[in-house]
């Protein structure tokens, strides 16, 4: 049977990755997508040790491999939303199916390129741009395709949770664990789009549309990073039955979505509270299902080239088969897809955490009860600490029931203007994570 | 569009379920599929007061609907291996795809179905016969394609994960959770599918053929139950860090696999460990993409309807597309298929825990030390518990290293034929479940 011809762009960690899988798996593959899957083009700036390329034909031009009429799949792992979208897009122009690991061009200009696609024909597959090895976008595409998708809540962001892991194991600082994952290389030297939550927002964009059927809505994410936890955090929340996570979290809420990232107090005993270290994990709530969940690598060269080869897979039976585009890249009909308005944060309701600082004298706290009274916030647990020698100011923890960010922010300007409070309250929401 | 015409055999809890959700949620299912799923014929033989039919076309004769021209998938959730083969053999032979829930006529016919399938040009899919809801078929067969399946290792029988739940939260005995479990309605009243491991057995051959793409082989698994199991050995397996569950496991072994299901001893930090109550999950071991979990509701009317309707999305996305046969039976092309041999249980090598009962004299432990170690096999750990009142016997509980089944066979002949050693020692496999 004819081979289906691939072209790779980038040969970095994951392009690396995905040629090596593929040489070295090619017997299962090929019989799993009944052809051969053979690479026939790469296109890289320089070659990388970590692969052969054997008599594969190499261009230093990535273009000449978009525009290559042999290739009838363009895998394009440059990263970046500049080159990469230009690329992208000359190989849809060109007829070509593209499979793709870059969630910042998929989050940022889905949209466009999706249309793109569609004008020619071709499709765009993209299971490696969220939480690495794990197959949740082909579960939302077509596993859970007889569901109504209520919610998802996911740790896709393998470096936070590596520090959030060591933070609570160790009892360590964040700017230290951050050091260290530098120094180890789960961190890039700027930490930005990791630990201010961007990278993570880029994966909830693209899991929310496949779940609700909506475009791709990446400047309506609520991002909040886990650079403000505190060690103190993930031992009151301990103490409280709970761990801190940072999740990405997606929600049909009436006639529109929350979409928000955070970090996230859950009960200890779900398992989302018990993926650990780089780990990534997606829980998904159907109306028919329940609740379901994936685990896995959420990054790294052969987790994410697994992601990049069941993309190929699937297409070159499709190929085969003379046909190549009977799933949407959303998964769903096109002219389907509907725009949600985005649930604006004060609007968006959970449980709290809050932490405040008070003075130790009677009064305080039924002065602090008053107002989240006042505010209609019914108190779950408050803890106070005893105060150090010599302090007369104590810690003080409240677990609130479920509240509205807005009425939250309500009762905190008010408790921050008691003169026996000090300082600013430390906030985080809670997700009970039922089901 | 036209859309893609569906009938379905059998309205029990499962079929009933299946018509609900393709009516509740059809807006979606329908942008999903990009064409309406209609269900155009059901045979039953009697309503289930749980659906409401409408004016859908009911025969008594389910075979009416296999000759139906109409129908395009027939939906086979009659159960058995009898009337069910003959059903699914009759829609094949008059060209219709096949979605069916059934695990056992997949286990034990799944080889002659398929082939007639093939011979026929039409699909069989299952998505719904192992761990209900959880999309594993499809993780298998389509995510994971890149992959060389190592091993994989499943918590597949809901009610068998209920009863060892409860053992372990409540101290209490197994037939006393069994008649409860009956009592709910989550065991059968003949319970000897679940509790013997007949029903995970099933479930491990559709997975270990799909892992590995070799034929089914149902004869080939060996099945223990969980009826052995004692509250003593749930307690004295938490006080070396592991819990007790009752797994399917399938590993690649040299040129072999094996295929087995049994109690195991897990390690309490690992998520499989902590999948509590009636709910499955499957670890699965790829080469290139490390271990990945898939976990959920594994039976229930509407996750198992969730799998039949995903079966469904899939089939009715290529019938719009003109091909519906590009996916094989078993993920793998038929002629790449590869009969496998299964390893002998005596070979097969795993730590163990052993329970005995022994004099509590000098020298005893050791003579059992030395048995041990004349078969090469070596401790890892052991508790020798004091004397309760009056009582001159001891339970002692040993944790060894790898060895295999074999080797432990010979030492506990030995050791039980120690004049000091009362009664059978109880064995127990251990997983490590590295990754």
């Amino acid at each position: 049977m004819d081979s289906v011809k691939i072209g790779i762009c980038g040969l970095g960690t994951v392009g690396s990755g995905t040629f090596n899988v593929l040489q070295r798996n090619a017997d299962v593959i090929g019989a799993r997508a009944r052809t051969p899957l053979q690479v026939v083009h790469v296109g890289a700036r320089r070659d990388n040790p970590a692969c052969d390329l054997g008599p594969t034909r190499v261009s230093r031009d990535i273009f000449d491999v978009a525009r290559d009429p042999e290739v009838q799949i363009l895998v394009e792992l440059i990263g970046g939303t500049t080159v990469a979208r230009e690329l992208v897009e000359e190989a849809i122009r060109n007829h070509k199916h593209v499979v793709t690991a870059n969630k910042a061009l998929i989050a940022e200009f889905g949209n466009e390129i999706f249309a793109l696609a569609r004008e020619h024909g071709v499709a765009v597959r993209y299971e490696a741009a969220v939480a690495g090895g794990i197959p949740i976008i082909k579960a939302l595409r077509e596993g859970l395709a007889g569901n109504r998708i209520e919610w998802l809540a996911g740790i896709i962001n393998g470096t936070g949770n590596f520090i959030l892991t060591e933070m609570r194991d160790k009892g360590r600082e964040f700017a230290d664990v951050l050091a260290e994952a530098q120094a180890l290389g789960y961190a890039e030297a700027d930490p930005t789009f990791d630990v201010e939550g961007i990278d993570a927002a880029h994966k909830l964009v693209i899991l929310a549309s496949l779940a609700f059927g909506m475009p791709l809505q990446f400047a309506s994410v609520y991002t909040e990073g886990i650079t403000q936890l505190t060690p103190q955090d993930v031992d009151y929340a301990e103490e409280l039955g709970y761990r801190i996570k940072h999740l990405g979290v997606a929600k049909q809420n009436g006639e529109g979505v929350e979409l928000r990232v955070h970090p996230t107090l859950i009960p200890e005993q779900r398992l989302l509270a018990n993926v650990n270290g780089v780990k990534n994990a997606v829980l998904v709530e159907g109306d028919a299902v329940g609740p379901t969940l994936y685990y896995g690598a959420g990054a790294g060269a052969e987790p994410t080239a697994s992601a990049v080869v069941a993309d190929l897979v699937d297409l070159a039976r499709d190929i085969s088969a003379g046909q190549a585009n009977q799933v949407p890249c959303l998964g769903v009909a096109e002219e389907q897809i509907r725009d949600l308005p985005v649930v604006p944060m004060s609007e968006v309701k959970t449980p709290w955490y809050l932490r405040m600082v008070a003075e130790d004298r009677p009064g305080v706290l039924g002065r602090v009860a008053t107002i989240f009274s006042e505010q209609g916030i019914s108190i779950e647990a408050l803890i106070q600490k005893a105060p150090a020698e010599g302090e007369t100011r104590v810690p003080l923890i409240v677990l609130t029931n479920t509240a509205s960010q807005g009425r939250v922010d309500a009762a905190v300007a008010a408790i921050e203007s008691l003169d026996t409070i000090t300082g600013e309250i430390a906030r985080i929401r809670v997700e009970v994570l039922d089901g």
